[in-house]
């Protein structure tokens, strides 16, 4: 097979998909829609079912209208329709915006640790990878990010916020310095909320600086805080500009109709969706003082995850885990290991499992 | 906005998107699923909509398993559920492709007039686009093909068989000729069998030639024959290892649990949903004959569509055939039109408003 260079003998891009009792590896949310919102999502299919030997509608205005709505309540950002845009998942609008403006010739660039698919969006497509480091405590030094960016002078600055794996959230003078710098170099810069609705309180969104900043983008995902990682939802606020570029590179029809609907009728439910948001928090910050307790190293975290460490040996850790029906993810600095927020009952199984590991060895 | 050279000033690919009481441009089936039909659909998304916190099957070994045996009642070919992928419409299946065997330094190669989306799969992956010629009659010449593809040793060859969008198939040893010749150089051939179901008796599918020769993919889409172009599934057969190419660059979990429920609802009723096959091909010749009767030149067609002319101004005609609540597509070569197959009261209606414009002016 012709299969370019940059690809051969790579594995596809993922974690394990394994079937365990408690899976707490890819920060999926562990409550499923109620009975009530799957009916209302399978009511809307249907509708949109009657006509699916039509192409969808291109645009998708009214999907963009009601994510602009969303975001205001959600973040108090005022943003217009035409200031959004979607696809499947936040993975192809990242795609999409790495088409636009990266490329052959051209640099984007990122601060380590962080999400791991970066890298694999500049390599689909071709685009030269840079990564700036974080600090020891995975926060972002302001004078050396910018005098990276400088120098670097990427065409696409990725910045995820809150972190994946570390759950950081980046302070907003320090973002709105980055979106400075880089609006003055000419560059896009992306600042990933995956994780945004789980920040504390007091951190405002991104979205805020949107108004002053058109070579802003603000990254966001329906699979976290929303429980919809299976309908593939991801989003994204910016100027007009910006979104008319991503236009040019999508797929023509990249949404389906069904894809269209699904994401308006949970949108329609959103406060019930997001109700778990504060249950999720709390225990996530539970979580963070637990693995203290337990000598363990644990980052204060503005998501849904945490990074906890740091073993010797994590790999063995790991698996000790999952010897228990625990799934966590083996991701992050070397030592390192990351668990996702489960419902109560799931962490109790977490930390009863590491609890062993922890009595069984010495670190 | 630093958006790259190649996509300033373009606009966004896609056909004109109007509310007009005739659509006859995109090549949809004009028959929408069934009461019946929507009721499964809908059953299995509340199904899937149950699990929906969490991430899709990244493999979706089910709905391939369900692809390979519906090829084989529909061409007899006989696949593993390996050996099939699938995507957000085949544009994305056609994205993988290039993706993985084209990109910067490589070639891809097709025969003019085809379908309008391949320089774009080309640009969008920074591969190089050659573009042979088709004879007068829209046929392909098989020396004159071989000696192109011997002559620019592309790394993917495009064939649309039927083609859009002049409808012709390509007969099969034509199609095997230039298999070998791809295999010979190293390079992949991908037939586009988009609008495969609609072609004319006793024209074998190119999947048949899978088990001889692994650089070959036969694209295929649900959007045509089966009516569910709002749902967004292309897909593809192949051999396990071009398959394996395509699994390194898709993005992970690139089609939601809720595509792969509406799919596999509708593979469950492909009798039902491509019953209308039939009726209109019977219509699609008897347009043509039409079109005969009316002294113009219509292309013998294999697909959901047909290709005629030609005009002195193009444009004209299809403004006219606008005014009166038909839209047709202006594409192919200068002079010509290409009109989808829709119902009979929709065909009456296009002959109709195409013969107002006949007796009105000179051609």
């Amino acid at each position: 097979m012709p299969i370019r260079e940059e690809f051969r003998h790579l594995e596809p891009y993922g974690a394990p998909q394994l079937d365990v009792p408690v899976a707490l590896n890819v920060n999926e949310n562990p409550y499923p829609p109620s009975e009530r919102v799957v009916a209302d999502i399978a009511h809307a299919v249907a509708q949109a079912a009657a006509g699916l030997n039509r192409y969808p509608d291109r645009e998708f205005l009214d999907l963009r209208a009601d994510l602009a709505a969303y975001l205001y309540r959600e973040s108090g950002a005022i943003l217009r329709p035409e200031q959004l845009w979607a696809a499947n998942g936040s993975n192809e609008v990242m795609l999409h915006i790495l088409q636009a403006f990266g490329g052959p010739g051209r640099r984007a660039l990122s601060f380590a640790p962080t999400y791991s698919m970066y890298p694999e969006y500049a390599r689909d497509t071709h685009t030269e990878w840079i990564v700036g480091r974080r600090e020891g405590d995975f926060t972002l030094d302001r004078s050396k990010a910018l005098a990276a960016i400088s120098r670097h002078r990427p065409s696409v600055v990725l910045l995820a916020s809150p972190n994946n794996p570390t759950g950081t959230a980046l302070p907003i003078d320090l973002i709105e310095a980055i979106a400075a710098r880089t609006a003055e170099l000419g560059s896009v810069l992306v600042v990933d909320e995956a994780y945004g609705e789980f920040r504390r309180e007091g951190t405002p969104s991104a979205t805020t600086l949107l108004p002053s900043y058109p070579n802003l983008a603000v990254a966001r995902t329906m699979s976290k805080a929303f429980a919809l990682a299976g309908a593939r939802l991801g989003y994204l606020a910016a100027s007009n500009d910006l979104i008319n570029a991503l236009r040019v590179v999508r797929l023509p029809y990249h949404l389906s109709a069904v894809t269209q609907a699904v994401a308006r009728a949970a949108l329609r439910h959103s406060e019930e969706l997001l109700s778990r948001v504060g249950q999720l928090r709390q225990e996530r910050d539970e979580t963070v003082h637990w693995l203290h307790s337990q000598g363990l190293q644990a980052v204060d975290s503005d998501a849904n995850f945490v990074l906890f460490g740091t073993f010797r040996q994590r790999h063995a850790v790991w698996q000790s885990l999952l010897d228990d029906g625990v799934l966590i993810r083996e991701t992050g600095p070397d030592g390192w290991l990351r668990v996702s927020i489960g419902t109560a009952a799931e962490m109790a199984a977490f930390k009863a499992a590491l609890e062993k590991v922890l009595k069984a060895s010495e670190r």
